[in-house]
């Protein structure tokens, strides 16, 4: 099995981080791998928001927590999150996203960085205390965000295996 | 930078192939690659059928031509398509569909095998001529396709770079 195979089959989604720091630099290169992500016509209508500051993760997360009666909401403590977001007018830009968020996710991984796809923003980004914190991180009104990675290092490294129940077929 | 990253940066769309098969084994691989994408709270409602018969693909991409008003339509003619379709009733299905079909196109591309996202199908999956074709494929009645894989083997193995308009911003 090549790297890049193993790379996909041993990524799992990681719900508890430890405190360590993410390096800036490798959180670039997520970055850099969303945007390498394909896009419906080449269109890259998306923005790619990091955010490292605790308080500012913190103040999402709780505004979040606070619209869906979630007390104590944290999207599992992650040191860093990369929010993709992308024109509401986009017709791609679900696909695109979760494109570049997988992209993230096995960047994240090869590095040794656990991850896992929050969702809880999707229909609640123009609650306008949550669009308020959108736009003190610079993310465009007119930006939806479909779903983000929280990123850090795994605390319990023994992740479970999930049992692919997906089925397929394959027709010679 | 790392294999994995190498991977991911140079990945491109291909939309001309030469008419070298891919190996069953591969396609079993390839699929192996979007049954481990994360999916919604992991309910995998998906399923993957690979399609290798010419005439199969030829006549799917045929009725899709009729219905689009796209005369000699053919999905870049691939050697094989992979279809992910999902449960039409799944709050997740585009998002985990796409993150599969992701994981797909950086696994072909470990392998030296083009491929592109093929997004014609999303609004016409019940039109009753495509229904049928679908039906015969096995794909179940209650899945809808979001997008599907073309892959083979790229004629021109200098394609072209995109430039990345993407852009970013990082909150330490």
């Amino acid at each position: 099995m090549n790297k890049i195979m193993e790379n996909i089959l041993t990524r799992r989604s990681v719900r508890a981080f430890t405190d360590k720091k993410i390096d800036i630099d490798i959180v670039k290169e997520l970055i850099k791998a969303g945007l390498y992500a394909p896009s419906g016509m080449g269109r890259q209508t998306w923005k790619f928001t990091a955010v490292l500051n605790q308080s500012k993760i913190k103040k999402l997360a709780f505004a979040i927590g606070k619209e869906l009666k979630r007390e104590g909401y944290d999207f599992y403590s992650p040191s860093v999150i990369i929010i993709p977001s992308n024109d509401k007018e986009s017709k791609f830009g679900k696909e695109d996203n979760a494109c570049a968020l997988e992209n993230i996710f096995l960047a994240a991984h090869s590095y040794g960085i656990g991850s896992v796809w929050i969702n809880q923003l999707q229909n609640i980004c123009d609650v306008p205390e949550i669009r308020d914190i959108l736009t003190e991180l610079e993310i465009p009104e007119n930006h939806v965000v479909y779903g983000l990675a929280a990123l850090g290092y795994a605390k319990d490294e023994n992740l479970s295996d999930v049992e692919k129940i997906g089925i397929y077929n394959i027709i010679e």
